[in-house]
């Protein structure tokens, strides 16, 4: 393994073109000295881009395919290992580097890292995960839309996941880990949660809270929550719905009812209008931060597909933190005694 | 049948306590003049509070039980047939009121409704069902959390149950229909999910757009937004949860980053605060507006648990309109043709 700190990174995959994703890695070596990096896709393109800016700091690999967003996980899996997604997959599983970025198809992207890196014993599939902005700081949600349909064991492994990186990663110590329902009474939700709740519940290592709902996830109750990706899915979008919905209104309408924007009103949106597009953007870690599928024996860190070069900027500097914090060793050192 | 226009109402349940409701009842005689209520609970509370006040357009009717936050709705069924909330629903099946109002468990309003009223012909359960802001007036979301876990059928018969009521209650014609999932490709989602996509694009009947995503419930793509209760009820307490996140920032603290909160920002969150406590309220018509069981050969409408005078009085008003509408025939009008 090479011991020197290197990042593959997927610049063909996504609806922005290589050339955000190039500019964006030229940006990342400016910002960590000390750091490789691995461009994978058309190799003279790259070159063509880089220009004189090549340097020994960047490695090409090149890749004949491209996975699209409509790509199926399983035919991608089959038919397109000459992808730039596949290659940027196998630089971590090979050793190469320690971390790949992608702004490419989630499932895609979840098949590959399944197959080419394998998942940390006990864990059956690895969970999208990412921060939301809370009254306490932050709180970390799982699964953000990779996993559709989890088992309530899936849901336990999840959230042993989110509470060791909260701990190793976010060094929160005894996170507290609340399972996402529609209720917070014994008797709520469906037979599956109420089964993944006695696993929790049952799991001494674990700081278990209890249920939580929706709106626990922007309050200080837990630091983490756990639930089926379809939820979490929407609960994330339809946050920044509700935010995008308060910002038009704050520019230029009124809220339901009948207050007229009157002069401190339009003074008002002018002064709110940054503070709630921070909000917005920091309400989906997918598309603005890059989010983690976590519990592969190697880091992923998933892009928006329509991330610009910012995001996908944003996106690398996670892998860069989960590279620099050992993430997957350290989370893996103590999975066992979680499980 | 009753000609008069009369509304049954529990007084007991919720955590509010009968004074509140039996407040919100005599506001509700004093805006609506033709309208009769008849009051079920506990008779001699109820007339002690009434006292001179108690007119010939109420009926009160006793009832020995309260159903609780806590019972299961099987065991409310079977063992609290003397309940204010078993007698409110009866008013309607007997004809003796042509609606309910009830700030109780959802669960047991929704076997009680069931049971006593039945289901409109084609329906096999209720959906919880109301409206949230949009950037075009209002979507209706269902199922709102009563439906933790729907087949396709179900999901197909929401459609169809919200598109009625949105054209006959809202007047919007050939209302477009959603079908919420975690993308709006075709392969994304569960099995479930596609399979309600294809009886919603079989259906001619219905105006069906699509998938659609947690943020378009507050855009104007489109005017029904179908869900599974789990889903549904998250996307209803997240996007609370996000806009009284914002409002804590603005009121005192900072979003999350490093803007400093100076004058501007004080101004800001004194003059935004009426203007976001709005929205909050708009957001979950559960609680703030009463939600509509929609499906059944009745009105009933559910108010939150904790709905004070103002909330249940709004969710009286809600029932009032559906009576002034005949939505419950009108829908059953054209159910046949659309299922």
């Amino acid at each position: 393994m090479s011991q020197r700190k290197t990042i593959a990174l997927d610049i063909m995959s996504g609806d922005c073109g290589p050339h955000s994703r190039i500019r964006a890695a030229q940006e990342t070596l400016k910002l960590h000295p000390g750091l490789h990096l691995i461009l994978v896709g058309e190799a003279h393109l790259i070159r063509e881009v880089l220009g004189a800016a090549e340097t020994d700091r960047i490695t090409i690999i090149q890749a004949e395919q491209v996975v699209t967003m409509d790509d199926r996980p399983s035919q991608a899996l089959r038919r397109k290992q000459d992808s730039s997604m596949w290659r940027a997959v196998e630089q971590v599983a090979m050793g190469m580097s320690q971390a790949c970025v992608s702004a490419g198809n989630t499932g895609a992207l979840m098949a590959m890292g399944r197959h080419l890196l394998k998942t940390l014993p006990g864990i059956d599939r690895p969970a999208l995960v990412g921060p939301v902005p809370s009254a306490s700081g932050q709180t970390l949600l799982l699964d953000l839309g990779a996993n559709i349909d989890c088992s309530a064991e899936q849901l336990h492994q999840f959230a042993v996941l989110g509470s060791l990186m909260m701990s190793e990663v976010y060094e929160v110590s005894c996170p507290r880990v609340g399972l996402l329902n529609v209720g917070e009474e014994e008797a709520k939700g469906s037979e599956k949660v109420r089964l993944a709740q006695q696993l929790l519940g049952d799991n001494d290592e674990l700081n278990y809270f209890g249920f939580v709902e929706g709106d626990d996830l922007f309050s200080c109750a837990v630091d983490v929550v756990v639930c089926d990706g379809f939820p979490g899915n929407v609960a994330l979008k339809s946050s920044e719905g509700a935010a995008r919905y308060v910002m038009r209104q704050l520019q230029g309408k009124q809220l339901q009812g009948d207050l007229k924007l009157n002069l401190w009103h339009r003074m008002l949106a002018w002064v709110a209008r940054p503070l709630l597009r921070r909000f917005v953007e920091s309400l989906d870690p997918g598309r603005f931060n890059g989010a983690t599928l976590l519990g592969l024996q190697g880091v992923v860190v998933k892009s928006h597909g329509s991330a610009d070069e910012q995001q996908f900027l944003a996106a690398i500097n996670q892998a860069v933190r989960a590279v620099e914090q050992n993430a997957v060793h350290r989370i893996n050192d103590r999975l066992e005694s979680m499980l």
